[in-house]
């Protein structure tokens, strides 16, 4: 067994051990949902303070609100009762660093040339444009606020979501832990 | 101020009072990625032994491989540097307890009659199967370990997901906490 795999293992034993949650109920205690970014250096549960049972969190690239994250929220809400969500973006994050033509052109050049074999990328997508990469919107980020704000409209605009739903703004600083509001995302979410 | 918004400012402030991960670099150090639920009662840095900076942790209703789960898992390998992937869903999921059916009527009801207002739900979609709901595929679970086994699958075989990475399949179980292997959706994964 590799190290990763036998480490995660060890540590839920030890979880599992002394575990006293056996009889929380589904819905979510405290009746809210985050949404927000899967980088490493964020643990919701500790920067919001959560604990089991409490509030549903979800997690993608940028912590952007796609039609999955929505599809989420909507299930969140509907059959679960949460009332109230947060959008939460963090300062330093990975999905500033590249653009969609980046990215398409990082997994082009990785399928086109002779590391394919080497970097164990398939190899059924040869020619220029022709593999998938293309075709993905990787939900980039320019700017922190203005995502944060873009995904709070895109929430409250979704004809799915109720509207009386608040959604509040903000974003994690990973130098100092902090949540510093979006005023105007906020706004928007009221 | 509500009070889920001003507990989750006054936890957030005792968090940054003591923070000291400010040096953490983007790449997660562990190099590995977790995909699992945005149950309330999960939590993946307690359980699999997380701090922050270790890994990257994906989450929706479900712990699916949804097209954005995917997007977000290939942006992990090729900018940031994960290794391995876990997928782990859970056991008395509240994506086993509806359909596809069951949630389009559910949003078709609450469109459709007198409690649209009260419940706050948009009015822009009345008439039979003309709302968004009709058109989502909710992702729904029937089995766990069948679900762990087509989701791991559905990664591996993904054009853009390279082949030697490593996919384990496993259920949390939140009656002991303990994570438990779905084989065939490891060997599946390897």
């Amino acid at each position: 067994m590799n190290s990763v795999l036998n480490e995660v293992l060890m540590a839920n034993r030890d979880y599992a051990s002394e575990f006293d949650k056996g009889d929380l109920p589904m819905p979510p205690g405290r009746r809210f949902a985050i949404l927000t970014c899967m980088d490493a250096r964020l643990d919701p549960a500790k920067f919001a303070g959560l604990t089991e049972g409490d509030a549903h969190v979800i997690r993608n690239a940028g912590g952007r609100a796609s039609d999955d994250a929505i599809r989420s929220l909507v299930i969140s809400y509907k059959l679960l009762g949460t009332r109230e969500w947060f959008v939460i973006h963090h300062t330093d994050c990975g999905m500033e660093t590249f653009t969609n033509d980046i990215m398409s052109d990082l997994l082009s050049s990785s399928l086109k040339t002779a590391s394919v074999d080497a970097d164990g990328w398939h190899d059924c997508c040869e020619g220029p444009g022709s593999h998938e990469g293309r075709y993905i919107n990787w939900l980039t980020i320019k700017n922190q606020a203005q995502s944060v704000l873009e995904d709070v409209v895109r929430i409250k605009s979704h004809p799915l979501v109720p509207t009386e739903i608040p959604v509040y703004g903000y974003i994690y600083d990973v130098r100092s832990g902090r949540l510093l509001e979006v005023p105007e995302a906020s706004a928007a979410g009221r």
